[in-house]
């Protein structure tokens, strides 16, 4: 073993100062704040069982919507990439090309030197697809959400759907809003909070397009009609939308033709777009504010030359192959009237992501084990995420599932649901 | 233009709830929530002016230490790139191989469907490299602070040094801890501190190995001196240090000997590692712990297999090519040498980023722009994040700067200090 050859830096433990501060000898013993890192009872249980549903390691993906667990093929029934671009030849392609022309990382964050070309590029992309005067590239889609903290101030009040994702809460405490949480979906519950925010004080209504919990799309005009007498603004998460709804694939607001009633949008591209990193697109005061003092940005690497690269190509597939929506839309419409023939409780709307009420967690971490040996892996959400009795299976299609695979999915769940038992018959 | 040929979602603008939940005529405007979009003046002026030193797009990579801006080739003196790994060869090809084969993005959370193999290979050996029991990797740097919130609750008095990196600060936040900051490495004032601690309190001293302020070394062996007696807990961030110090590279905290006096560090990819992404490693039941609590770990789309093969890949080099952390630390002893020769104030230390005060945000933004002038990317930390006249700017090296390059750093800094004058001689 070699060592290096000169010491760097000044050894510091013989200093006086570190003799006088040394502690008394009658200093006492604090609580050990590690203490607290245990998990309940019944969480440690599933934990340590053959039923523990999180963390399965994908080894491979040895096919269209196929992943590799434990050397076997089974069916990605729990993956986003609703457009099936991460693995499109074209992105990887793009992404392969900018990592070896810029290398495997940016070392520095947007602000001091780790802004690429690309990154600016891709932002003006975004601005112009989306029908925004400006966009951000940020690094993550969850450091996207956590870029609105400084609109999200302690003089706004902040109404947000209950089904709003956990990074957009985040963003709330993080810049001190007044966060007030309207029942999902409910506009009677929306319009009675909007009433109590004060004439001094900020509004804003927080919502998603399309919600990741069930994948039900928000209620878009409702929002935007009892918005705008207040002159509440209205941000709107576009996490799963963005890419796969609308005409043009611009989203729910395009879907419910209401582009303009959104004022700031935040996207992330490992959903449809296949890879990582986010965006918050807006009026170019607000982004050159956000620029400027979003924590969450100002303090974080720059996304990758070879993820920028890949967002962009799958923008440009997003723009010019809308049948890949059709194709997926399809399979999700299959999927959808299989469940309902099969007597599940699902929200309604014709999208990719589908949730359904299995009862309490060992319930439901049963029935996921047993789809998995079935050959297919779905999503569990479990408490806390969820209310305690309404633990959850999500499971979603893909564009590249085939519509015997989605028949497959279908046949699996049903075989389980025949062995697992009666379930709960409640919509999430 | 084609339109998907099913509406996927019910039209819900018609429902009777929408006009019972219409806003009464007389319903008040509130305040504009986005009118706190504003920079101050000065800020806004700078921002406008030739001077402004942000978010400056690199365009290539033309050569080692070296960046195309604005069609100029400039030696690269702002990145964190130490071992200059985000261009070898070998992390590229790593990283390149798991694109093609894995895809460019996981399209989930680590917990719920996005753990790749990979990931958990890399988390045996970070646990393994740097002396842990475990290990988790996350989606950035930032996000691996983040992680540390569940550790710091509303029960715990953080301790941290006020040179601490900022996503730290916001974990502190997120935690609810109560945060008690001493002065830069004083442990005369952590001494203080740890002395006002409750026993029904836990106690966590928060520090980094090496300093991004100041490129210093944390105090360790005072730290650990001072902690050890109450039982307070060490949380190190060696997003600086780990893989550039110490004989073998595992950071400041081998450099000292005290690799067991640290309880759980952070790490992040994106220095010495030449990629994306971060880790948090320490006791099994804490990590255990924070991969079922982290939000920014269960809430965030995991680390897409080319950065995590190019980490992979950069950890082989780290382990088996010392010379790198050699030629890197010689070349910011040539650095810091040059600098005191100059007559710069600067902290002690050999790391190589090294960051002196220029006295005033313009005086600091002119000194940043003539070095540009004369061929060299260095980095500005101006207020909020520092003090008001103190202004500094940062530059630092890595091992692919040729002794050449490092003298052209030096060259350029005399001749911009003489233009622009007398500047602040105090350390940062």
């Amino acid at each position: 073993m070699i060592t290096v050859s000169h010491d760097p830096c000044q050894p510091q433990s013989e200093s006086p100062e570190k003799l006088r501060t040394e502690p008394e000898s009658e200093c006492r013993t604090v609580t050990d704040a590690f203490s607290k890192c245990r998990l309940p009872q019944d969480e440690e249980a599933i934990l340590s069982s053959s039923l523990y549903p999180y963390y399965l390691p994908v080894e491979e993906r040895p096919g269209q919507g196929e992943v590799t667990i434990g050397g076997r093929r089974v069916l990605m029934a729990g993956s986003n990439d609703y457009l099936a671009l991460s693995d499109d030849p074209r992105v990887k392609a793009a992404a392969a090309d900018a990592l070896l022309r810029l290398g495997a990382g940016n070392s520095g964050s947007r602000i001091l030197n780790g802004t690429l070309a690309l990154h600016q590029s891709l932002e003006e992309e975004l601005a112009e697809f989306f029908g925004h005067e400006a966009a951000m590239v940020v690094t993550t889609g969850y450091q996207a959400s956590l870029t609105l903290a400084p609109l999200f101030g302690p003089n706004d009040v902040l109404l947000a759907d209950q089904h709003v994702h956990a990074s957009l809460l985040d963003a709330a405490h993080a810049g001190q809003a007044r966060l007030r949480r309207y029942r999902h979906n409910d506009m009677t519950h929306l319009a009675r909070l909007l009433e109590t925010v004060e004439p001094d004080q900020g509004a804003i209504v927080l919502t998603e397009g399309m919600f990741s919990v069930g994948g039900d799309l928000c209620d878009l005009p409702g929002v935007a009609k009892l918005a705008a007498p207040y002159g509440a603004r209205i941000v709107v998460d576009t996490a799963h939308d963005a890419g796969l709804l609308g005409p043009d694939g611009r989203g729910a607001a395009e879907h419910h033709g209401l582009q303009s009633a959104v004022d700031v949008q935040t996207i992330t591209f490992s959903k449809c777009f296949g890879t990582l990193g986010g965006a918050v697109a807006g009026p170019r005061h607000v982004i050159d504010f956000l620029r400027h003092r979003a924590r969450a940005a100002l303090f974080s690497a720059s996304l990758p030359a070879s993820c920028t690269a890949a967002a962009r190509a799958a923008l440009d597939i997003i723009r010019t192959e809308p049948e890949r929506r059709q194709t997926v839309l399809a399979a999700a419409e299959r999927l959808r009237s299989g469940l309902v023939a099969l007597g599940f409780a699902i929200a309604p709307g014709g999208t990719p992501t589908v949730s359904f009420v299995v009862g309490d967690v060992v319930l439901c971490c049963r029935f996921w084990a047993e789809l998995l040996e079935e050959g297919v892996l779905a999503n569990v959400m479990l408490p806390p995420s969820v209310p305690g009795r309404k633990a959850h299976l999500r499971v979603s299609v893909t564009a590249a599932h085939t519509t015997a695979q989605v028949d497959r999915l279908l046949n699996a769940i049903a075989t389980v649901a025949g062995r697992v038992g009666p379930i709960a018959c409640q919509i999430v």
